[in-house]
């Protein structure tokens, strides 16, 4: 397996599976229908939704109720970063070297873009619990989606950054971790959560499944730092350096940039010997984690 | 009955209904949950609860998911004030006579308020759906809260107002209706429906509190730009005439007053008969819905 083109090949895979569930007009408020679908098909990893399906298929799902939790994280995870973007937050013009939401829509409009994609991954898994009444696996994983992008999750994480930042503190280990464990980790221990859940596994193999996406997680976001000082615009799609020049605390600054590198190779096998214990077929999840430690962008 | 008295005693029996509900730390993330407590605590007529308990013991229900249901149709309705009052939208300092979120907070942590409470709305319901796993009203009831408050509902309106004031552009009857209908008269459908939905009515009856809704909600949001251009301050809580200052154009700029005033008292008493077509004590609703038309503020 070229794990680099497997994963490409996924990516593309997800976006057909995502489209359906895209809300469709014609109707007055246009505006917004065609902002959150620039906003969701502007590029991306689109590493949620592959891990998701992955974690799925680890663990045996067949159930076509895996697809709405599919685009409900990718519409919760792009929300996010319409409004990370804003200029109230970290005023980014360019996000994978497309303009932003706001940029292109304005800022009232890149809110409110936020909030129907946010609003739209409920309907989305709404309408999947209206069509599967009988299944008490979809309100598990709707209970672990929305906790695990709220204020004890990804908006929490937010907070913390943002408070950080606006503050000029120096943060420590404690906020850092925090910071990283919520705002990048918590939507995928959601994705390799929900994957066990809806497939049918042991509440033990959901836990297991959230420990492995807390290190995977960990180390996607210091690779992030890591790739903030040493990528460049070309591979990267957005300015180098932002987080130096806003004089942000990242995981590098605080360690160094050759104790991130181990951290990240260390979190990762931590993460690869979680998968190694749980039963299964974990071959594509396996290089999937081993790849995001070597990837560029 | 004193419907006004009746009505103050119910929104504070709400008000202790949705504490309970309220996220809690303590947590690294405080300023956060502090925000959505003042947003949320800062008063406010608490009509959508209301009406959704009220729709709901007309139909005779007794189930105790309903005030999860209660709560989350409240933290919607705030998010969506939190987010309106931003600078990028209406740019306003005070609501109910208190400093808004982002006065208080900063403009970040409004976004961030706003974007917690709807989702911890989501949370809420993702905990009333796994502790009701064999009950599918809940699952119907989530889906119409979802969709009544995205963007074929609330955000839909709110995104078209925002488009309309920011063009200047004269709106016509046509885009005024949605804007109505939409923005304000979407969650008071949501709170009629999901009331009826979780007493076991029928779908028939279902859709009839949606048309009963669908007339309050135009009524009440035309009363309220009836109350913009003949309240006070003291009164209202807020600056009166912004809509005016705003050059907003509204169904009281666009029709005049006495239309207006002629449409609320028609609209209200087309939702009262269709209440009185239903079965179920509704003394409660049809004095509420006949006292909205009243108000002062």
């Amino acid at each position: 397996m070229n794990i680099a083109e497997e994963i490409t090949r996924r990516a593309t895979e997800v976006e057909a599976k995502i489209h359906p569930f895209m809300p469709e007009g014609p109707g007055l408020q246009q505006t917004v229908l065609d902002a959150m679908d620039y906003s969701v098909f502007a590029g991306g990893k689109r590493l949620r939704p592959i891990l998701m399906e992955a974690s799925f298929q680890m663990f045996g799902g067949t159930t076509d109720a895996i697809m709405p939790f599919m685009a409900a994280i990718e519409m919760i995870h792009t929300y996010s970063l319409v409004h990370d973007d804003l200029p109230a937050m970290d005023n980014d013009e360019y996000r994978r070297g497309k303009k932003t939401t706001h940029a292109v829509y304005g800022e009232a409009m890149g809110i409110l873009t936020g909030d129907a994609l946010l609003n739209w991954a409920y309907e989305t898994i709404a309408a999947a619990i209206v069509q599967y009444p009988g299944d008490a696996r979809l309100g598990r994983a709707f209970a672990v989606l929305a906790k695990k992008a709220g204020v004890f999750g990804m908006v929490g994480g937010q907070v913390v950054d943002v408070e950080s930042e606006k503050k000029g503190q120096q943060v420590g280990q404690e906020k850092l971790d925090f910071i990283y464990r919520l705002k990048t980790g918590a939507l995928i221990e959601a994705a390799l959560m929900i994957g066990a859940i809806l497939a049918g596994a042991s509440e033990a193999q959901v836990d297991q499944m959230e420990a492995a996406g807390t290190r995977l997680g960990m180390a996607f976001q210091i690779q992030d730092d890591i790739l903030d000082v040493t990528s460049t615009f070309e591979v990267l799609g957005k300015p180098i350096g932002s987080d130096g020049r806003n004089e942000k605390v990242t995981y590098v600054t605080f360690e160094g940039l050759q104790k991130a590198k181990e951290d990240v190779q260390r979190l990762s096998e931590e993460a690869v010997a979680i998968l190694e214990g749980c039963a299964g077929e974990h071959t594509f999840l396996r290089e999937l984690f081993r790849f995001l430690i070597h990837r560029e962008k």
